[in-house]
């Protein structure tokens, strides 16, 4: 599948949460002694909003941030960035931004500490995503998170039945979070309904299993159930053992990981998605898109931000023509 | 499309509501003056479950209720009707059944006070719909009204996922209640969601325009736009104005309303879907299934109770003869 | 302490719930057999008000009931038994009235199946509460079962001030009924906070041990804590042992259970409450007072509804004189 | 009245919030602008145990907090400055400590973004509050925002009951906070009864209003009501023109405020109430009293930070001395 670049009036449309990053400036250490913290943008599709933007793709956002000074930065921020934010809406009851505190103990501990309790992120509604606009887009990109609360999981899945009723391409990066949801059981439910519809779908071994709602999952039974719908593609990513790329006329690609000095594990997914996207739509093949993938998610782990350290084309190259595999 | 009377285990498994009617004693007046309620067990996919049982088909049923006496009287006289209730669970956490007491002012002039408030109904989880007791089914019947809130809504969409890996038909009945649903957004939602899925979708002309989410629908548009997915037959009601089926294949039927005493209008959905169904597992085509269930729905809203007065199939047969269109 | 009969232009305001009653038409069997209910008007302080306002004083009501059949039947009949209702608001977020149904196995095994989630007595507000409303009572009667919930709490605490601040007595009738109340610790808290403003406190001793916040208390320590704040009379009910009075100047009552043929339990405080109110706007003595109370009790137990059996004066005297101990 | 320090295993006991407080590192500009925020142990009480045990006081914190990096940094941070931490419990539900983003545009434009929904230390139960610790201690101070939302308002009244139970005095810091609170009913109704119970009520004459539930309140009614109770001194401040004490036999006092170069206003209540608890701790004259808040309160509105900025005995007297008014 090759995704058209200027097709359409939009490259794509990416729905879901677009939160604030507190990342730790003092690092390599517990939290409890990081007394300063730097702010950023964060949440994984405002990330990959951010991070095709920053390959030259054109990029909208559909998505509610609170009405505070936290809102309105996230909101400039992105505008900055060039990703159109025509549709991002200002919660009018008080919700406030999502925030993820980051700690840095060492590279490869990493872990966040999220406020994720009523915030604005899942309380878009479905009357709040505009059919016109989506119908103006080749993509619409959905984030799994954005499914795990009403009403923004009935506002997603409206997005995606506007995608289909148009002939927008879907692809949905399972992104799955443990925070908001109730259980495994709609975890499994939802992420089903959605990949069944989707043309495209990434995500890690463990959030593939999260979808089938077991543990210890294989990729061949994966890829088997999900090409039975509308799946054309499929990528399962087994972190520093490489990643996978399935099509639906049954050919297999595999890309290693690229060798960096790690900082942090954050931000790796979102910028694997972004530079996986942004060669499609410049008619790279999947093999290809892939590298470029893993490039781009080896360039952000070396870096103290995700949104901001979001890699250029040129970056990508260089690594990997450095690293010809 | 023909089911198969005896082909599994169970002809049909209904999933979703049942619940206690408190019905007006003293009746033709407004509730105010009505001093005592008689108690019937109630709830669409109930009735239905009993309504087929009557009828002589193998009928189970997967629902919660309370732990009180209402939740025991229910599944007493649903498995003195005939009907399976091993998959019948009570609520352990002190929810009530729902109740609806029902006014009958005048025959055309019915109403319904409904307690839904946190009912036990809405509370089962997909943890508790068994994958190996809907593959028994020949179908599941599946009622609009579970979807209207988590965790009922994902139990529903899980025993629909569980029907579709096995090959068990699946009818929705849409049975639209505006109480409990958040927003007409969400009903669309659900009911396309399922609808979709199903082999088989009956409702009201008003109901499709609810899963449509707009006024003033068109059949031809409605069958046209289900007919791109699973459904092989859409049943649309109108009322007095008799009712319409549409199969796959382009064909359409037509059923009067059969004339009766009429006593209230509570009942006569249910009745309706009951008898269609048995004409359909009886080899019966789908002309001849609409006049079973018109002729059931007009015995129905003759008589004081739903469940309770749910027709035999002579009840059923002697009225289309004395009436033969 | 004597109450002063047409003193102010109120005798007395109850504030709580009014509630509808569902009895077993067919009793000495489970609520499972039962197939008829009769509807009555209950709660305890609504009782309390129809009783006293039976036994001739001046009475009124403040509390909220659903704006629906059910809440228009309340409103209706209490007007009709003489209370003026006024101050009764009818809930408009579509909240619904609360419902009893009483199961009565045999005299001594009386149960009640309670709907009492989001019931509309429990959202009355602090700004609902009139102030000149219960300046112009001699008594303010508070149920405890309105503390259990906000924001109906504040409205009770609200009206108690508004009563201390205006030289209303305060009647606390504990009424302790476990639902709804979230822990035992915010039972005693709320009723202590109450209690020690209250200038009569009238409960089972059941109900002090709930106020106190242990098991198995004695009546001495219960009025020697108490009598250090507000009250002047304290009434403790034994069942069938009798009850009760103390007074602040340390004087001491008992008066006897009447025999009766007990139909069932409910109702018999309500009654008692009532009988001894009027007793005390009509110049009996503490001693006398309660005999009343117990006769006025042993009534109501003999009959099948609690509001509609609520006794007369005649009755009362009638039972006594009987029975003289 | 005079406090005995050394009288009792502890001088004061401070119940209610302790929460983090992320400080603009570039400050003078809206918080859009602030890309980094340095962080402080935050919240009323918290500040006070902290301000109080600086000066020489021997003081303990009832409190609940996140089982995270932020509630063990707080609870580090406090027993790092001698407060009694011991009954300081850990959330077990998931809960997060509260957030104050704090924004300096001017030093007369300060604004705080809260994170204040389903925040730990609300969830403070009565079960929590032990009678013993209480008991050891010779002042209570209660945060009036530790009432706005159950359990944490029952843990509150339980330990106010506690205190007057065990003649430990109880300080009402009034500490209105609009957040949390649903109607200012009920910031009326709970203010009201602590602060009658109180030995001393402590607020902005805004506080007080919210107090009586009106505006343009003045002091004189304020303390004639009070003075019914229980308080023995009553504290009202007016900002820049000074606070006033007014004590139960009559007496009235007033200190000016002190010049300073204000950097913000956060924290200068905190200061005052911990100056003025320490100075009545010392033999000093409620006048004396007055005066030590003052200087307190200006010392720390010209610092960053206002736990870490509460100021030692020697920094208040200096500034008494160099100011002798």
């Amino acid at each position: 599948m090759r995704l058209k670049k200027g097709n359409k009036k939009m490259d794509i449309i990416a729905i879901g949460r677009a939160c604030i990053d507190l990342n730790a400036v003092e690092y390599n250490r517990p939290m409890e002694e990081t007394m300063t913290f730097q702010k950023y943008v964060g949440g994984s599709p405002a990330n990959i909003a951010i991070g095709t933007s920053n390959l030259g793709l054109n990029v909208g956002f559909i998505g509610k941030v609170s009405d505070d000074q936290h809102g309105r930065f996230i909101a400039t921020y992105m505008a900055g960035k060039g990703v159109d934010t025509s549709k991002m809406v200002a919660d009018q009851e008080g919700r406030k931004s999502g925030l993820a505190f980051t700690e840095i103990k060492s590279p490869s501990e990493c872990s966040i500490l999220m406020y994720r309790d009523n915030v604005a992120d899942l309380y878009l509604t479905p009357q709040e995503v505009d059919e016109k606009y989506i119908r103006e887009a080749e993509v619409l990109l959905v984030s799994g998170t954005a499914l795990a609360q009403s009403p923004s999981r009935e506002a997603v899945l409206t997005a995606v039945a506007y995608a289909k009723a148009n002939d927008v391409k879907v692809i949905f990066e399972i992104d799955y979070r443990p925070y908001t949801w109730k259980s495994e059981e709609e975890v499994s439910t939802y992420y089903t309904l959605v990949a069944q519809k989707a043309d495209i779908v990434i995500g890690t071994r463990d959030e593939f299993d999260m979808l089938e709602g077991k543990e210890g999952g294989d990729n061949q039974d994966t890829v088997k159930e999900l090409f039975k719908y509308e799946p054309e593609i499929i990528v399962i990513k087994h972190g520093v053992e490489g990643s996978f790329a399935y099509s639906k006329e049954g050919k297999e690609y595999k890309a290693n990981a690229y060798k960096t000095e790690v900082l942090k594990t954050f931000g790796a997914g979102d910028a694997y998605a972004s530079a996986f996207l942004y060669a499609l739509f410049n008619e790279k093949d999947v093999e290809t898109a892939l590298k470029y993938a893993s490039a781009a998610a080896a360039i952000v782990v070396s870096k103290h931000s995700s949104s901001e350290a979001m890699p250029t084309v040129s970056e990508i190259e260089e690594l990997i023509n450095n690293q010809s595999q």
